[in-house]
């Protein structure tokens, strides 16, 4: 028997209640049946986004949505400035490359966090800057940027401010109006406990009016298309509709447990895999802005990261994320995202603990186990 | 109590094996047990698309892969020239002028074939033309276009054939490589049957040098990193990982069945209901190519077309689908596409029977029914 585990950030696991709507007999989404879950769906995920703007339902990956961020406020020869500091905000800028949009690049140090002084002096360089591209929870390297700073640079510039919240929306706090941040990305299979295979995009005011001036070319994603639909409760093209209705169970778990719950159950089990780390004798990659989605871990010396998380997977049914991009074989990554109880981190460790001494990393058995109980006991 | 039936043209009804497989626990995208899985796909894939190229999957609706076709093939100020008989041929037109091709269209009446003669003449006129956009089964219709009469001219030239057959692939017979079809565009939600959320594209070598030259901007549905991503059994973002594994249950259904059988079931049904309409004093839309996956019926004078579909789907949960544009409210259309058998059109039939009946339409009651049987008995 090897039962599995999911510890990744995106996917996550799904509850049974998400499984059981995805199981069910299709229904034709264009049917007041179907009218009726995406209304429902429309006005929880303004709950979720802390938001009063409409929230499109995009059928794609996450990416999707944040190409529709850049086509859609953006035009050729515009310039944009990109908070880049791991391999989703790097997404950012070959986007914006992509599309003839000019991305001048805040290079952090993946791992680090970001001063929102530095935007402000950026901005204040470069008055030209339409558009700021930032993330909410790098998953690549596990930080949580300040997106409260900068949303309070922004709202004094022309410029607005975009995040990419695919990784944390729905685990750690994003009060989109509240702040004024301008356009929130997200996607389903982080927060939401869904499958991947829906994004989520909502545009302030501000933000609307580069919309309506924005000439990159769009189609699919043309979020005027989007807002003409969301106005009828509907959606231009044929949406991931069993995703749809599942997204619908999946928030109305969300409402149930209330979104302060949500997000101070993320902190502690957060919390508590920062505490085991340490008494592993292993040390975290960011210090001064780990997020509370995922936490990323270095690999200690002398032992082989891409087969530390093989075997955790492999031989024993626990996955973790490896490292990605410059990070690759010297992290791994252990998500607390979504639908996980303290008990998976507990089991997380505990296996962690059991390939490490296996692999001859000298600790004592239970140390990690340990320091997250006393975490989790408070 | 109200049991549904779904006679929709897209979303189609699930197998219960798909239902079970969507209900499954989320597995990670980047392991060697989802890699496995995506293996199987892409090999079966190729058999249901009749090709040897690569079949890429895109976390998308159809008109995600509609667009790819475009944005890859094709840069700012090319001509095309588009087969527009419906909506969905109108879509093409959309897509090109989004994207600044410049689209010639042959407009052909709704209902209504094209000789391939015609296209042969366009194309001697207008050599620049670099590609020919067309629909398999125009849904909006229920036309079947003679995409190998089209290829017949297509190959002779330097254009490619770019077909949308996200309605009717796999429910109808379209040879890609036999053929010399030169992209093939599909989704999940029809012939396929499984929930809406993926897309399908395959390119020839003929067309794939346009990849190689095209200029649009793209990045989510760029080919090329789709191609990089397919060549390691990869996908270039998450992919929507349960319909993937779904896709692989349905595919293992179609294989068992076999496609030559598959076609002769959905010609079969096609007939049948093609005999009971004018049985029930009804006449069908199109005469001269009507298609295997979905029949277009006229509403006869002095009923109301939108309140028709609306009682059968509203007062017996037997859902079809009403005209779209141009026909709303004059036709209604049965689809006998992916998984319907012969007893779900007898019981569309005689629920069509029944609210005609109803809103004062004169004919023999059970006169469709017995029309249909007839020729399912052959």
């Amino acid at each position: 028997m090897k039962k599995n585990y999911l510890l990744t950030p995106g996917p996550t696991p799904l509850p049974p209640e998400v499984c059981e709507a995805l199981s069910r007999p299709i229904i034709h989404h264009r049917t007041p049946q179907f009218q009726t879950v995406l209304k429902e769906v429309q006005e929880s995920l303004k709950a979720a986004f802390q938001t009063k703007n409409d929230v499109f339902i995009l059928t794609s990956s996450g990416t999707g949505a944040m190409e529709s961020a850049v086509v859609n406020l953006l035009s050729w020869g515009d310039k944009a400035l990109v908070i880049q500091g791991g391999k989703f905000g790097e997404r950012w800028t070959e986007l914006c490359q992509a599309y003839g949009v000019k991305p001048i690049v805040i290079d952090v140090e993946w791992g680090k966090a970001l001063d929102p002084q530095i935007l402000k002096d950026y901005l204040a360089k470069e008055p030209a800057i339409k558009a700021v591209f930032s993330t909410l929870c790098e998953t690549s390297t596990g930080v949580a940027f300040d997106i409260k700073g900068f949303a309070q640079v922004t709202k004094e510039t022309g410029a607005v401010l975009v995040v990419d919240a695919i990784s944390g929306l729905g685990a750690i706090d994003l009060q989109m109006d509240a702040w004024g941040v301008d356009v929130v990305v997200s996607g389903s299979q982080k927060g939401f406990m869904l499958p991947p295979g829906l994004a989520f995009i909502s545009v302030s005011k501000k933000a609307w009016k580069l919309v309506e001036e924005s000439k990159c070319p769009k189609y699919y994603f043309d979020l005027k298309s989007a807002k003409k639909a969301c106005d009828k409760t509907d959606t231009p093209f044929t949406p991931a509709i069993g995703i749809v209705i599942a997204l619908n169970e999946a928030l109305k778990m969300m409402k149930a447990e209330g979104f302060e719950n949500i997000f101070a159950r993320h902190k502690k089990l957060a919390d508590a895999t920062r505490a085991a780390m340490p008494a592993l004798g292993l040390s975290l990659f960011s210090t001064d802005a780990a997020s509370d989605a995922v936490t990323a871990v270095r690999v200690p010396a002398g032992i082989d990261g891409e087969k530390l998380v093989k075997t955790m997977r492999d031989e024993y049914g626990v996955t973790m994320a490896g490292g990605q991009g410059e990070m690759k074989g010297k992290l791994f990554r252990v998500a607390h995202m979504g639908y996980i109880s303290e008990f998976d981190i507990i089991l997380g460790i505990a296996c962690l603990e059991k390939v490490l001494k296996k692999m001859g990393h000298a600790f004592e058995l239970g140390a990690g186990v340990k320091a997250a109980q006393e975490v989790l006991l408070k």
